[in-house]
């Protein structure tokens, strides 16, 4: 199945839903895979599947890939690659999660001053979030993500048999990004959501086309983040950092706590009506969320979530922070809460 | 005088001609001031006019800061100043010449994503040349402009009271890039050119805004080279290249020899008519192009241009030099010359 989205960059870019590995041939021009080196390791089908292209550039996946610091080396050795291939078909294909999609990205925006990008996710949080959007990034020292371009694929592949060899977890974690971005979205996409029973691969696969639409739709509301209209991608996104630096919980999980915080807060402050929080919470799927009392207990064990917001330069120049609340589902005001009133919810969360 | 150039990129380029010294609330947004650390120890107006900027990181101009190896360090400097500016008013101001315009291009394309960008030339060759176009460049160790982006800047300033400041020298390399434009262009732009009887500021500055125009419209036929209508561009550049890197010569110099070997390999190759040939070698301007015994100074002293092209990549697969000749001043194909053609006529112009 194809899907050509209308974005609103200078480019469409085309979602090609496939069951079994993509063809080299399939792919347009000729591929350098940039990939996780993850799979160097494993004597699997990704492995062979990998075997078949002949310009391949294997990365450690993670938050130092991102680092500017090793970027030189990485480049150097990719131009090296490059040069085996003529300019105009040049073509940086991604195969990896978030860190080697923002990656590879980057590097494609950059290489000859831009050629053609492919992204084939092989993380369901990539291939619902992170491989759509256009934002490409690198960190500086203490400065996450404050170098990129934007530069959005041309291609993004999503192929459930590699998708499908993931560790469970990582579908646990697939959870807390539907979750937003089914509670952002509203509508057709809230109404299949909230009907499910359960959590699994099937379901995620059939999901994925519209889950993926949705992130679309905000993106094309402000491509180049200009308006701050993206902001609302951030839904449980902002406690969830904090909990994923302090408790060294995954993204997914963290997340998981942010959604269910923003929630709890969302209906404190009055943004939610009560009857819809207990409508919400008293759906089926809504149980894999954490309880009251996991969500206490992070919280207790952390204490400083404050501290962690300061630091990571979230916080408005009067101290508030840019909340993503839910008024319902397909209803996310953004909310600058001072942080004071923020500290004040998490003590009575504890008491 | 403001000129707005409707290029062909996402936005447009306002050229601003100034006689004197901007001032600081002219610029749009808070300006960060990247500029050349050669007016650090000038005690000049120019040093003055810089104190101004309550935000400024001085570089060191040339191919060196073009490194990408010194690239994370530069990038850390700045996104340390970046930080006492609000986001959304952020400005990178290149001052200086080519090689401060690619670097500063590059951050500004890549700081955040994206930020605006103003471009102040200080060297005539950027004003007539480099600081139109959008392209951005870094090095990576051997590959020369191998990593960059296409983004121009916002406004283009360019400041008499600046570009004045220039050694003298400098003057004369700024007529080969000026020659180069004007043949291109041809018509009204080649018919005050072909009159002039002496090269000075003052002529090069009432000259400049069409010389820039002449530039935007061939950048506006191909904005990102995907059609290779932008190598008209090089002419003169191929041999200038060779000799820049060969003989010491510096680039204005450089090219200068090469569009007197562009002219003579267009009359050997039958592209330009002798006729056509003495009539703009008549020229009075003409007259500050080597002359035949001078261009055969440098061949002789040369005497492996071969190697040299072999070396630089510009060579077709099958072994030929796409090289921009010159029919009349406003025609000027590019064709395909083969490297042994090319040894055979230097070797007729040597006897």
């Amino acid at each position: 199945m194809v899907i050509t989205m209308l974005n609103k960059f200078p480019h469409k870019t085309q979602l090609i839903f496939k069951k079994k590995w993509i063809k080299i041939s399939d792919i347009p021009g000729k591929p350098l895979v940039i990939y996780d080196s993850f799979f160097d390791s494993k004597k699997s089908e990704i492995h062979k599947w990998l075997s078949a292209f002949p310009h391949k550039y294997s990365v450690p996946a993670g938050e130092k890939l991102k680092s500017l610091n090793a970027f030189p080396v990485h480049m150097e050795n990719i131009l090296k690659l490059v040069e085996q291939i003529n300019s105009k078909d040049i073509t940086i294909v991604a195969v990896g999660g978030g860190s080697v999609g923002d990656f590879a990205g980057f590097v494609a925006s950059i290489v000859k001053r831009g050629v053609r990008f492919v992204q084939i996710p092989s993380t369901w949080l990539a291939a619902i979030d992170s491989a759509h959007g256009g934002k490409t990034a690198l960190n500086v020292s203490g400065y996450k993500n404050q170098v990129g371009t934007f530069y959005p694929a041309e291609q993004v592949i999503l192929m459930q048999t590699l998708l499908s060899n993931q560790p469970t977890d990582r579908l646990t974690d697939s959870f807390s990004e539907s979750l937003k971005i089914a509670l952002i979205q509203g509508g057709s996409l809230w109404k299949k959501f909230s009907k499910l029973k359960k959590w699994d691969e099937n379901t995620l696969w059939r999901l994925l086309p519209d889950l993926i639409k949705a992130k679309y739709r905000v993106v094309n509301l402000d491509p180049y983040e200009k308006k701050g209209v993206r902001h609302i991608l951030n839904l449980g996104h902002t406690m969830g950092h904090v909990w994923e630096a302090s408790q060294g919980l995954s993204h997914g999980q963290a997340v998981l706590y942010g959604l269910r915080f923003a929630l709890d807060l969302s209906m404190y402050s009055k943004t939610m009506k009560a009857k819809e929080f207990q409508k919400l919470m008293g759906l089926k799927i809504m149980s894999l969320l954490p309880t009251p009392a996991q969500l206490r207990s992070v919280i207790l064990k952390t204490n400083n979530e404050d501290q962690y917001l300061r630091q990571d330069k979230k916080l408005t120049k009067d101290g508030k922070v840019r909340f993503v609340l839910i008024k319902k589902p397909g209803l996310t005001p953004i909310k600058e809460v001072p942080i004071e009133q923020l500290v004040q919810i998490l003590e009575q969360i504890k008491n």
